[in-house]
This record gives structure tokens, C-alpha cells and sequence, in this order.
């Protein structure tokens, strides 16, 4: 079930696979860090807004709880989410009904295709409570057949455009991104092309998902963000971001890579204000905003040393360098980052006043 | 959902991933020579059994129909099973519903954790009728959610057993299998071994789908058999094995690989006949069989050269032999077979007076 939205999304924005050093699998420790709080929120979220005794979800069968994962990539991250959901699904249940048949779970992880479902399925624990599957594709399309979800889950994920706005990878075009990798936010033609991309993205996703929750059904979005007011050029992740693209842009400078190459490369990422965010859930209309929290990250101002960025950093941005600038180059624009962030360790990782959040959202589908 | 029976699933025994020359997807020819007849068989089945307007049908939400393939591999051939079954369920909803809406389609593709998953999503059809998802799993435990599917679906793999019967590797046992590495049909003892795990494994395949499968939905299976009266040892199949085990032999006289491997070294396969089947099902009692017929595959009697025999018969074998003898002897028991078979061309591929068959099964879940 392809559709025009999912051809546009290139094949190499999987996080590295495997769960060798150099994979997402051993290199988020980051997005784990924040599962505590996340845990806590869902866990209050499920028990206040789940409600099995709506009469949506009592006309299909009410044995089967279908959850799934939306950027899954290749674990272990996730296996510790859906088990918490689904033990907070289950008091919820047993809340509300106490000698019922116990429910049965079913779990869909899907990420792009070329995710590394293999070492995902081959990591599975050995004796979870539920019955597991993989979906491959796109999450900005559809991907499950009509009202068949009770929870969706999507974290560190909706950050992730489906491509980069082409505008500002234009050299002819007025929001041309000159010198700059990233929405920094201070070209006002740039900051536009990448909030109508991230729009266009979030209408989709929401109009997908809207067809696959069952009316009450419940989604968690956790997704990287700005506190209203601040841009993204003044915090840490957007200064580290920076110093990335001025690198870049020596490199070509010193001929090791292609200079047009450079011009053309920006990251598919956005950072949302949530104010942003819950005006284009607002607009869409198929759900209701019950939570929208804005958390810190716990980990965010610890001491880092250079090798473990690097090593954080590749494992998400490999697959997508490889495609624009070759595998060839991608080694030694690592190294160069390398060798140049241990010489400006103060002024990357030092000098920033600000720092970004994460959105935890909950949202419950309408019943209409 | 892991039970007792999955664990004593070894892992190795995915056919060969990838697309490349020697992976299961390009040497899977012979699997796909019987499709149009068995297109031919579904077709009809399905025309004539599966009827939307059963009671059971009705209770739960029709717009979803939910088909899964256990042991489809890393593809291609399980694909294009799972158009013409489309086809034909859409034929006979439009037959029986005129103007409902379309049905929409998920498919879940099954097979063991190592399969190789990758392959199968990379190479899914771009634009499928249907919303794809992967299992992994042994097929001989609980793998979906109570009565949720509409139609299984089962092609040469229920010949795998889900591991060789202890008895016949083990030398001290009178059903030890001394010199012979599959179920020739000549000793009893061994012939009884293997029929009892056969019997185990169909009765727990069969246990799970009753419980999966909604009452009325179809199972099509399709697995290597024998015509009744006729033993392994008299079939092509059955003699190449044994040349199979003979190299085996020899090549640890010659001190290549090692005795006590050979010794212990046992095919998990089993070929049964029409008559076997037919009881191990009725004795279940969860299905009724709406056919039963015996093909002969219209690939049988081609000629085919050594090297594509090889070719063949590694892409299933090799992780099993890997498995057991080491990567490392696995490139030498092949040089040696294919040197050998060529050396024994006729004894090995013109001397089978009978051949084995393909037992095309059609049963419904009961309503109960």
C-alpha cells in the first residue's frame, strides 16, 4: 500500500543496523535515558484517558489490544515501551473489568524499509506478552488496514522529515540555505520551507493514523522540539549542527569533498515549538489533545566526550550521508568532525544557553 | 509468545537470504513450477468454501481480511501466492456483496527468526493490494491473536519437522539410524520415529491455527509427500539423499569431516502420505477437509545439471549443515558432492522408478 507521499522518502534514513559498536541498537542510550519520565506520563495517560467501556471499543473484538510502534528502528529501546504500555494497558483492563478473559496484545513495529528488522526480530526477548510483527514503510502513509489500532507510539521519530524541503537546497531559489545545514531559524525564507514541509508531514501522518485508531484509541507522540521563542541555531543540538556544516564546508574548502555536494546537503530534520504542534493537531481535528508536555531532558547537560558523540551522531546520520556524499567520504567527514570538535570541544559543546525539549504528547482519537 | 516448542527449534534452519546466486530466492524455481496448478486448485476452493455470509463472519469486522503464509522464506514466490488468493477472495466477496465497500487486505508473512526478513521487505511488490507485515516465529507455537485470521496458507514447509527425533541419532538407541541421514522408509524404527514427530508437529501447527483462524476461515497447505505404498529410498528425492549421506560417510573415511558428525547427522524432513495426513487432521478435529489431492510437480522429470542441483539444495540446506558439521566443512561437502554426483549422474538421477508428490490440502475451521 504505496501511495505518492511514501515513493518521495528515500531508502537510507534507517538508523545504522546490527548491534555492532557502531549501531543505533548501542549508541542510543539517549533516548533511553528519558523513558523514566515518558513511563510515568503514559502510565497516567493510559489510566485516566483509556477507557474500554467507550462503546467504540466494545462493537469489535475487545480480546485483541493491537499497539504499534511508529520509528521503531532496530531496538532495544522499544521492547522496554510496549511492555510498559501493555502493563499499563492491563491494570487499566483489569480496572475495568475484573474477571474477564485476559487480553491478548498484538505488536507492529514499523520503520523504513531498509530498517534493520532482522537483528530487530533476532533481539525480540525471549518471552514477551505479546504477539510481535514488523511493518515496513513510511509512517507519513498508511500502513495498517482501517480502525484496527488501540495505542500508537511514536518517539524520536516525527522529527524526522520525509525529505528535505527543495527550496533551500536550491542555489537559485530565495530560501536557498547557504552556508547551513539545518533550520537554524534565522533565514526567515528557510525557517518557512521547513515548517510547511513539517506541516505537509504531520497532516499526513495524522490523516493516516486517523483511519487506523479505533475511535478512543489512544496515541503517545515523544518528539525533539523547541521552548517557544528560542531558535534552533541557539542551543546545543543546533550549534553542534553548525560547527557540523562549517566542517563540511572545509572540507570542500580543502578539496576532500565535492563543494556542490555541500550546497546541496541539508539535514530532514525540524525541531517544533509546541505551540506549532498543537496548532496543526488543532486544524487536523481527528484527535484530542489530552497531554502536551514539555520535558527536559535528564541527560541533556552531562559531560560528553567527544568519541561518544561522534559515535551517538553516526549511528543515526550514517545511512543518510552515505546516500548524498558516497561511502567513501562518509569516513572522512567523521574523522574531520573528529579531529575538529576535540580542537573546539568549549565553544561546541560549552556555549549554548539553551537547550532543546522534548514534546511528550497524548492525544485520543475522536469517536466520530 | 514463546512456549515449549519453539524453543527446541534450532535457528539455523532459514533458507539461504539475500538475493544473490546461491540465496533461496534465486534458486526457488522448483518451488514456483507448481504454483499455476496450485493457483488453479485455490481458485476453486476458495470460489467454493469460503463464505462471507457465515454467521461467524459477520461478528467481527468484515472490512478487514487478514491473511498470513507460515514458512514463506525471503520470497518471491510467497508474493505472488498471496495476489491470486487476494483475487480470488475479492472475486467471491464481489460475488456475495455487490455494493459493500472494498475489503481491505493485511498480510503477514511467516517465517523463523533467522529468515531473512531484510530481503523480503526490500523486495515486497511497490504497489501490493495490501498492508504487509513480517512474523517471525516457529509455526509450530502460537504466532497471532485468537481468532483473527481469515486465511492461512502453507507451501513446502511442513515437511521441516520442528527437529530430528532423538532416537535416531543417538547410537545407542535400536532406532538409530546407522549409515542413513533421512527417513528411507526401510527401517521401522525409524520410519515410527520420525511419523511421531511429524504427528507432534502437525498436531501443535494445527492446535495454534485452530485457535488463530476464525471459524469458517481457510487453510491451504501445501507439503512434500509419497503416493501411498511407495518409500523415500524408491523416490528421486529419497535416493539423492541417500547418495547425500553416502559422500557424507565417505568423506569422513577419508578423514575430511568428522565420524561422530556423520553419526549424528539426521535430515529433519518427513514425507508423508494422503492417508497420514488425512487422519493426523480428522483425529484433530478442529478442520474439515474440503480437499485432498496428490500432484506430481511438472518439474519432476525435467533434466537438470549437477551444478543446479547443488545450487538448489544448498540455498534450503546450508544453514542446517553449517549448523551441524561448521561453517568451515560446508564449502568442502559440497565440492565433494558436486565431484561425486557428476562421477554418479545416472545412478543418482535415472534410476528412481517412483517419484515423491505434493499434497495440496484445503480445509475450513470448524464453527464452534
Amino acid at each position: 500500500m504505496e501511495n505518492e507521499e511514501t515513493k518521495t522518502v528515500p531508502k537510507s534514513w534507517a538508523m545504522v543496523g546490527g548491534d555492532g559498536p557502531r549501531s543505533y541498537a548501542q549508541n542510543s542510550s539517549y533516548q533511553r535515558g528519558v523513558l523514566n519520565v515518558v513511563n510515568e506520563l503514559m502510565n497516567e495517560g493510559i489510566k485516566e484517558t483509556l477507557d474500554f467501556k467507550s462503546p467504540c471499543f466494545d462493537s469489535s473484538n475487545v480480546c485483541t489490544f493491537r499497539i504499534a510502534d511508529f520509528g521503531c528502528s532496530a531496538g532495544p529501546n522499544t521492547f522496554l515501551v510496549m511492555e510498559k504500555i501493555i502493563e499499563a494497558v492491563e491494570q487499566k483492563y483489569h480496572a475495568q473489568f475484573q474477571n474477564s478473559p485476559p487480553l491478548e496484545f498484538q505488536v507492529f513495529f514499523n520503520d523504513v524499509t531498509t530498517n534493520d528488522f532482522n537483528t530487530l526480530f533476532k533481539t525480540l526477548p525471549l518471552y514477551q506478552k505479546y504477539f510481535a510483527a514488523g511493518v515496513p514503510g513510511t509512517f507519513y502513509g498508511r500502513l495498517f488496514p482501517k480502525s484496527t489500532l488501540r495505542l500508537a507510539y511514536s518517539s524520536y521519530s516525527l522529527h524526522w522529515l520525509s525529505r528535505v524541503p527543495e527550496e533551500v537546497v536550491d542555489t537559485k531559489s530565495p530560501a536557498w540555505n547557504k552556508g547551513i545545514i539545518q533550520c537554524s531559524g534565522t533565514a526567515k525564507e528557510v525557517a518557512k520551507a521547513y515548517s510547511a514541509q513539517f506541516k505537509t508531514d504531520m497532516d499526513n501522518f495524522l490523516n493516516a493514523r486517523a483511519q487506523e485508531i479505533i475511535g478512543g484509541g489512544l496515541m503517545v507522540i515523544i518528539t525533539l522540539g523547541l521552548p517557544d521563542g528560542i531558535l534552533m541555531s541557539q542551543t546545543g543540538a543546533g550549534i553542534f549542527n553548525d560547527f557540523f556544516g562549517y566542517c563540511l564546508i572545509e572540507m570542500a574548502k580543502l578539496g576532500v569533498i565535492s563543494e556542490e555536494k555541500v550546497d546541496t546537503f541539508n539535514l530532514p530534520l525540524y525541531y517544533s515549538s509546541a505551540k506549532e504542534l498543537e496548532e496543526i493537531i488543532k486544524n487536523h481535528g481527528h484527535f484530542c489533545i489530552e497531554r502536551l508536555n514539555m520535558m527536559n531532558h535528564p541527560m541533556m547537560k552531562r559531560k560528553i566526550d567527544v568519541q561518544s558523540h561522534i559515535s551517538q551522531f553516526r549511528s543515526i546520520f550514517q545511512g543518510l550521508l552515505e546516500a548524498h556524499f558516497g561511502r567513501d567520504d562518509v569516513d572522512k567527514i567523521f574523522e574531520y568532525l573528529a579531529e575538529k570538535l576535540a580542537e573546539n570541544y568549549d565553544s561546541v559543546f560549552n556555549a549554548a544557553k539553551h537547550q532543546h525539549v522534548e514534546h511528550f504528547v497524548l492525544l485520543k482519537r475522536n469517536i466520530n
